[in-house]
């Protein structure tokens, strides 16, 4: 019936937007053992930790020496969230390949999470990606609870793609839009590509969804109708939001695989090798129940 | 982008497909009140219990005492899986308003699930389905592994469909086509559709998902934007199948309805109340962890 594009990129985001919401603490050389297993699984790109200050964060205090330690392989891009000047230092010193800002498309999830307003982080948006581009990074930015707020509810769509316009004529090659608290359904994520590929073509089109009331996969399904081809999840089903209550986890790279690879799109991506790295995190978290559907059928 | 159903029908399938398959038996007591419960929710079809033999489903041996003791709502159809004659005697006794049959589509499950052929289950089914409407009962009936077979894989349509067409011949007003093992992509569902509307309609097509993989709802959507207007789910994300290793629970009646609701689709159903209906199955259960995403949301 729909044309499906024919292959898809998957953004990796569980080391980052997984793990910074694990009340667990996983040990550096943990991490860094499951990043170099993701780079194994054929990922062409990997989210590996977040510049924010160590204090906000906790489990991800060890951004640089994660860097430090990875096996890095020459085709992957190992990106980091930074959040502002201060952590762009930080992420030129430990030799990102890609930075990653971030800010919400409401008010009040923008103040909880960055404790700045809009207008504000778009400020620093630009000034930071001015910097990074000078030190001839490429540029990616989430615009958070893009979907839903867990305080606003509804959020109008006119704001996300005010925010996009801006951060793409800041020279940001990709926005990634975010159902934070995982509440969007796939009406909802039709009527915004109905606009929103006017605004932000394909090319420069990311998808993040969360899987918390099970529409994640219909919601891809919906985003790959409309031609999207850029996806992030998280291995294992991790993740959440610290500042978004009742926010589970990132659909599971594993699950997308399935549902892609079934649907024979190619993504370059080793299914058992993945499910690899799935079954080390789960080991991890042994007394957490991970999400994954994948993880559970095996 | 799609034209999708204005209303959808939900088969609730939860009191039977969802506890058969649990370990734990629920008392008599406790699910005559949980399909109260779900009488009060809105739904108009609840699947009650199985008249299979005791010996094979102990979670369902109470049948005729549920009936017996639940609470009936006039405009409900209270309905029973029945396997042969001898069921079907129980059953019009119990004063069941609807029978269900139920076959394999592929050889091996269907000799494990009822021990003979899929011709020979063919011959019961048209036999029970005969009594049954000379009674005055409409008869539904399921095809199970239609998307695929835990001991063959992929089943050809063609067998499924065939299947069908026999089933239709003899009366029965509805096909229920299931992924017992949650194997399904919307590729697959699709094509499926693609080929299946020609030979079953709209009016007489159900589908029936397991979570498995996580495919559960982007299999649904596919169903809408093909104009399927009634698909099974459990409460809780109960269920799965005793002779399909692997097999996870159906996608939940909380979860479908989520997504139903959000897409503006009527079902005629209350979510509040029909989350109280899993709040208190999650209770029964409260050992085991339950797949539906919208329970552990709230």
């Amino acid at each position: 019936m729909s044309m499906f594009p024919e292959a898809v990129i998957i953004r990796e985001v569980g080391p980052r937007d997984g793990l910074q919401n694990e009340s667990k603490i996983l040990p550096t050389e943990d991490k860094v053992a499951w990043i170099d297993l993701l780079s194994g699984a054929g990922l062409s790109y990997i989210e590996v930790s977040s510049f924010v200050n160590p204090r906000w964060i906790p489990p991800l205090a060890d951004a640089s020496e994660v860097f430090r330690n990875i096996r890095r392989v020459n085709e992957i891009t190992y990106a980091a969230l930074v959040p502002n000047s201060s952590g762009l230092e930080r992420a030129l010193a430990a030799d990102v390949d890609e930075v990653v800002l971030f800010l919400s498309a409401s008010e009040s999830h923008n103040r909880k999470n960055l404790n700045r307003s809009i207008v504000e982080s778009l400020h620093d948006c630009r000034e930071v990606s001015h910097h990074a581009l000078a030190a001839g990074l490429p540029v990616r930015a989430y615009i958070s609870t893009t979907f839903g707020c867990p305080y606003e509810g509804r959020v109008p769509v006119d704001i996300s793609l005010s925010i996009a316009e801006t951060l793409l004529e800041a020279g940001i090659y990709e926005i990634s839009f975010a159902d934070t608290i995982g509440v969007a359904n796939p009406l909802q994520v039709s009527q915004f590509l109905d606009r929103a590929l006017d605004v932000v073509g394909q090319d420069s089109m990311a998808l993040h969804f969360h899987d918390t009331r099970g529409t994640g996969l219909a919601n891809v399904l919906t985003g790959l109708e409309y031609g999207v081809f850029k996806f992030d999840s998280a291995v294992g089903g991790l993740g959440g939001c610290p500042y978004a209550p009742g926010a589970a986890g990132n659909i599971a790279t594993e699950d997308l695989l399935y549902m892609l690879h079934g649907m024979d799109i190619h993504t370059g991506i080793n299914y058992d090798r993945l499910m690899d790295s799935a079954v080390f995190i789960r080991d991890q978290y042994n007394e957490r129940h991970l999400p994954s559907h994948a993880l559970q059928a095996t």
